[in-house]
């Protein structure tokens, strides 16, 4: 699978922190950029990160402009009922415009580009999943101290 | 108090900007795995990462479900009186049932596990906070270049 | 324009992913004390970071307290009108208090120390923007693949 992958000495490893859309895309689109450029490439998912590569929730991250004023809609109107969900589709509907694949058709490209998928071992404890709940293209569930262990010698991110 | 630092020549160095549960413990989980890897590591905490550190705060980190729809609850509903309490409860009580120390005592674990921790100058000043507002396990305010410097070949990460 | 950069072998490279006065500030910051170091800086600005170097938005950056139960505001009340223009208000004065220049003056200095700034291509093209958009300090518009190139050796903070 690794075509692309280990061409240079450089790796990039990614902590995924957040589940929404506008959280999840530059960490995908980052991993993407180093793979094409040959660098070895490891994508951590943590915490709200989680629901990237979890099979019931990766076709439906959401995004909200409650708390985000940079998308410019009033903070008064932003909670109310239907705004997130129209947030969301117009992000998704700018996203595929410009051809970038949806979340999960993006992650399994990443896989079969060599990205190593990996989900944190705290935070599937803390939500009571298990292996089975996420993305065949998840090699692992790994603790912390592994991830660091791993990071030996990269570049880091945590998005 | 090194127990376990500087076993390896790799050094950590984490910004914790944020002062919520879900932001704050990232940061100190990663701190927690260098730190037993014998990784030199150093925690700079710069504007609302403060109340990590901050005596009279840091015992009361909330979380929200405002702005955050990965946790799963409406955002109409979300901003409602005692939902951040609720949220808050919960959160606590699933990290506290994987037995991952309060906020505190983590704190207190790096810093007995020879972990160097930094409060930013220019927040505190913007806060009108003092040395004495902190807790005692913090080594010194200093200034985002002594930071800077203090980070010559580490890795980074900003949390 | 390189009067500080250069002087040293380190470089750094900053992800600027936010638009809001919280979000921007830190990186800004960050950059001033890599460049006053002698360190090569990179600033890449992708998604809402984007409004940092967009002329028409660069000096009216919001902050807001919904969603950020560290602000101290009630998320009942955070939501309503005028809160966010307080709130934004207030930060402004006391970074003002500091003598921290406002953005634009901010992103002047920086390309004056000799930062490099780049807007990242595929946001561009998703808000419709075009090179005539951004400050006169903005280099390029570049793609990820470019960034990653240029980010070869480089310590990394994603903000």
């Amino acid at each position: 699978m690794d075509k692309f992958a280990d061409d240079t000495d450089r790796k990039l490893c990614i902590i995924v922190s957040k589940g929404t859309l506008d959280g999840a895309y530059p960490s995908l689109i980052m991993a993407n950029a180093a793979l094409a450029e040959g660098i070895e490439t490891h994508l951590f998912f943590t915490f709200w990160g989680l629901d990237v590569i979890t099979e019931k929730k990766m076709g439906h991250l959401p995004v909200t402009p409650v708390g985000n004023p940079s998308m410019g809609m009033p903070q008064a109107v932003a909670p109310m009922p239907g705004m997130a969900t129209v947030a969301t589709k117009m992000m998704k509907k700018k996203i595929h415009d410009l051809d970038v694949p949806d979340i999960e058709e993006f992650v399994e490209m990443l896989s079969d580009m060599g990205a190593h998928l990996w989900a944190c071992r705290m935070t599937v404890d803390m939500l009571d999943l298990d292996e089975g709940d996420f993305h065949e293209s998840v090699e692992a569930v790994i603790s912390a101290g592994d991830f660091i262990e791993m990071s030996e010698g990269a570049q880091l991110l945590f998005t």
